[in-house]
């Protein structure tokens, strides 16, 4: 099955993390030792040392979780279209309140002259107040953000007074693929909030929320608990992020999935069968006639996208725990 | 450390069950073949064949998902003043727009005259419409209800039609403590909506909401994911409950933390120390001077209570995990 | 000033109403007899003689409050773009916890396509699920539905199990601009809910929520209070209702509205001047050079609306107090 | 009718403003020059020169929108347990997603050290955290709050950090019963909000939110129109308003109340009448034998409050259209 980044339970290394918590005793809700150790590695993994670092569970969960802790109930979040939050999340930032601002998207990323347009459609009381900034990298269709583009996003959130929050449910394989000209300290330094994906990435479960600025998140955790959030285990999370940012493992296993990413979108080019958008991520979006790509989704798990006039667009995944041979399965049966 | 129940990570055949996935693919958001297999187990348990069941992360997210669910913006829930959502769930039923109604308890438990006083205090638009009962067995002090209170509670609800919800949360002791008269069956009889908690009973996370009547249920998987509470790896949970109701675990478990939770008891007050309430299961609140309740509380990890004049209650309690030598250990102290 | 319809406090008869007011004593919430009478005439003249009706105070209180009632938390409701509920309400649909769904307006109504479009876009429970329409008569740009096209939606809206919602802030002048073929009673059997509004039509303030099938309605009065909209005074809202429906006022404040608009539209057409969009109502769209426009908006008060190329859009709007001489000088401006 | 302050429409000054509208035009939401005058004139009258004023329609409304404001979504608010917002508001405060910690009334009045205990009561992220302090004054029960009671509550207030709310519905009757030892510039002085009440002083409808430090209100404009709370013909009440604060009517209006209420008073207890708790303002309770309480109630539309023992106590109120006559009348009653 190539069906996504999430249909296999974690990787060996924090399989083994959880195991051996089967000795110990933790206190609850994110205060134990475990949680302090991930929190430290991850300030410095991103390079904010004095950052506030909490563990939720889940991508819908965070994102709603810091969208109605950053905005007053009359402000609201511009995205582009595509954005996981106004696509895939039923609606969880609305159900908190806010109303999220659609752009169209440019291949998956939202630009700076289209929050400008969308902040200025708006410039008094009879419209919600746009006050937030979503965007994710890698972003829905695969694609990357670069150095250039983030700075000018940063730029046009400091001109009206923005926040800038990046989903980052798969961050790791946006620093990893190779085509970020930036790396995670950057990321620290661009954003306001920011999370770095776990369940993704190899975690049973289990995102890091990053606020370099801990005067913005003085009660961020009385948010938490209220939104349902606060894991009772938190140090099972906990002690996964250790894992995950221990021997550089939370790079290792979005190579994996960035390595066998490519070896199928360079197979397939070879094949002559054509692309769709610019992915260098995990995901690949190819074009096919319908048959087929009823054929390949019914072999491998994966999910029609878009249709695109005669062809279907049909979305290949790729993860943690994809093998090389895996990869050839599939393009042998194109 | 005998500080509660969830400060284990989870129970060896639970570790084992999630080790057994990594060499698993499964497909997302409790779709899967792990989940339906614990669902039918759950089913049959509780003798419910039609129920709809529903796998969360948490406590506090199960309640507010629920209840949010079950009531309309203009409703409210009825509960004892020391319930969860009352007092530890940072206000999450309120955040989620629903005021609780709430009564004094009995040791824990809420009394069906109470519930019918709550009812009939607010009788037209210009009070929240009381629809729903919340209780939790074992209750917040360790009491459990009896069939003849349940059926009572039941009685009253039907009078005024509402709903009754109970927190399962520690659901497993209170049916293995000894002091039930009644079986796993009569719970899936007698609610309209509960929850067999998973995360104080021996899971890493997870807690099961069951709907006997699947009719009311119709769009939960909609409102879970509006809530933030649908998980990806969703197949982890079920591996979890699957394992958990197989082998008759969800007792034995229990079984443990009640039979360590006696041995403690009776220890205590064989050397004469007095219990506070009538906790049958495995909490045991204990009224001590308050330097000795420091004492105790800083070798074992326990929490301080009430105050109850001169005197400190702390609360104990045993757990999955808890050892005959930790209880001996435990009793050395005093 | 021909700014808007609301620029005037209220009509002759209503201030009479109102005055009438201050020998009497009336009991409070809308449970007196002006309210009673008041919605007699109001089911009478819809034709719905089992009716619910409920008076609120303006028009964004009265469009959250009713999709608040009728949605539950993962439902969402499908509109144009256009509509006032996702460009002049700052949110309040979405602050009440629902998405918009919305579909391209073809001169300011909504297509039974793009319904159709709209709801088949979200399928499963990773979307919100649509479940109501919301169309206004008049629409925001002046325009009529037919009847033809209200039944096509009613038949997609029935197909998909949809709830009809008429927001009817200006439902007057499209009943009685001439272009509507139908009568109010088409209104009442078609909708599940509508308004008929007030404070657009020569009232101080008052919106009458109308539900044909009180099954449906059995608990608004409890959500109106617990949206902080039902008020006090309601009395004061009953009265002036019940002079609305008394002696065809509701219908003559809208003809003049509408004939007077009639006369200012006709002149700019004798004089060249071109007119934006298919209004037939109390709203005029005209297109004038920008210097033009500037010194007509100044002069008149009117609002400026899109530009468009190098002219700008501008709206003139007449209401139940407009006179003739209005018409006149605001012609010879021209 | 001796039922309440709000079954008559509206003081003849008002009605007289309303009419006089009958000639004008004006801009609408509130940004008319009768508002801007209103303003003025009431920030004076509360010696708030800089002060925010926002007109809203009635008192639920008014204290949802501000609460809302004010609090972030893991606050809540402390007020006693009689509080309108905790009884006679559907749970709108908790509508809007915050917990109301209450505490103890002592005759309708909050105490300090209540506050305090309901503050310390919750220390960490499982309780929601309180953030705002609601009094009303007149409190609900007719009693008034002392200089020295209200320093005490701003003392508390401002050592753990908390707002102070007042509810004014009623402030009218308490500036002007005689009991007050304070102005209505301290007032200003020493909330963070708080509103001076027009629907229960001869106001056809508004209430006047007084937010004296403008930099706390930046956005409450947006606010007000995301709860549906803004009215399209603001200039309606600021009209009221206007009037309210010429010439002394506020005080003149509340004088009527007073004084008749202290006729009834007087003649009940020459009578021998026992009255029920300390009100001094236009609320009188009366405890009588049952038989007497239905017949008081069915001759004067008074409701009946709280039973105590064998006797039935019930509440007599008077307003700015009390006559003496009516007292007369009422007292020969007995």
């Amino acid at each position: 099955m190539l069906r996504n980044d999430y249909s296999e339970a974690a990787a060996p290394e924090i399989l083994e993390a959880l195991a051996r918590l089967s000795t110990e005793q933790n206190i609850g809700y994110g205060e134990d030792a475990h949680c302090r150790r991930a929190k430290e590695l991850i300030r410095e993994f991103f390079g904010v040392p004095q950052a506030d670092v909490h563990f939720l569970a889940g991508g819908t969960q965070t994102n709603m979780t810091v969208i109605s802790y950053f905005l007053r109930p009359y402000e609201g979040v511009i995205s582009c279209d595509t954005a996981h939050i106004n696509v895939h999340e039923t609606a969880a930032v609305e159900g908190s309140g806010h109303k999220i601002f659609t752009c169209p998207n440019a291949d998956g990323k939202l630009l700076p002259a289209d929050v400008e347009k969308a902040f200025l459609a708006g410039t008094d009381e009879h419209m919600m107040k746009p006050a937030m900034v979503y965007i994710s990298d890698a972003t829905e269709t695969g694609t990357v953000y670069t150095k250039a583009e983030l700075l000018s996003l940063r730029e046009v959130c400091d001109k009206y007074g923005l926040l800038l929050f990046m989903d980052g449910a798969r961050l790791a394989v946006a620093l990893q693929c190779g085509a970020a000209d930036f790396d995670a300290k950057f990321i620290g330094q661009i954003c306001d909030v920011f999370y770095a994906g776990g369940t993704k990435n190899g975690l049973l479960y289990g995102e890091a929320v990053v606020i370099p600025d801990p005067a913005k998140a003085a009660f961020f955790r009385y948010h938490i608990k209220n939104r349902g959030a606060m894991l009772a285990k938190g140090f099972a999370v906990g002690a996964q992020f250790e894992a995950l940012f221990t021997n550089d493992l939370y790079r290792k296993l979005a190579d994996n999935a960035c390595r066998t990413a490519d070896i199928i979108r360079n197979g397939l080019l070879r094949k002559g069968i054509p692309l769709e958008g610019g992915s260098v991520t995990n995901q690949i979006f190819v074009r096919l006639p319908k048959q087929k790509a009823e054929a390949v989704c019914e072999r491998f798990g994966c999910e029609k996208w878009a249709e695109n006039g005669e062809a279907q667009v049909i979305r290949i995944v790729t993860s943690f725990a994809t093998k090389t041979e895996d990869c050839d399965e599939l393009l042998a049966f194109f």
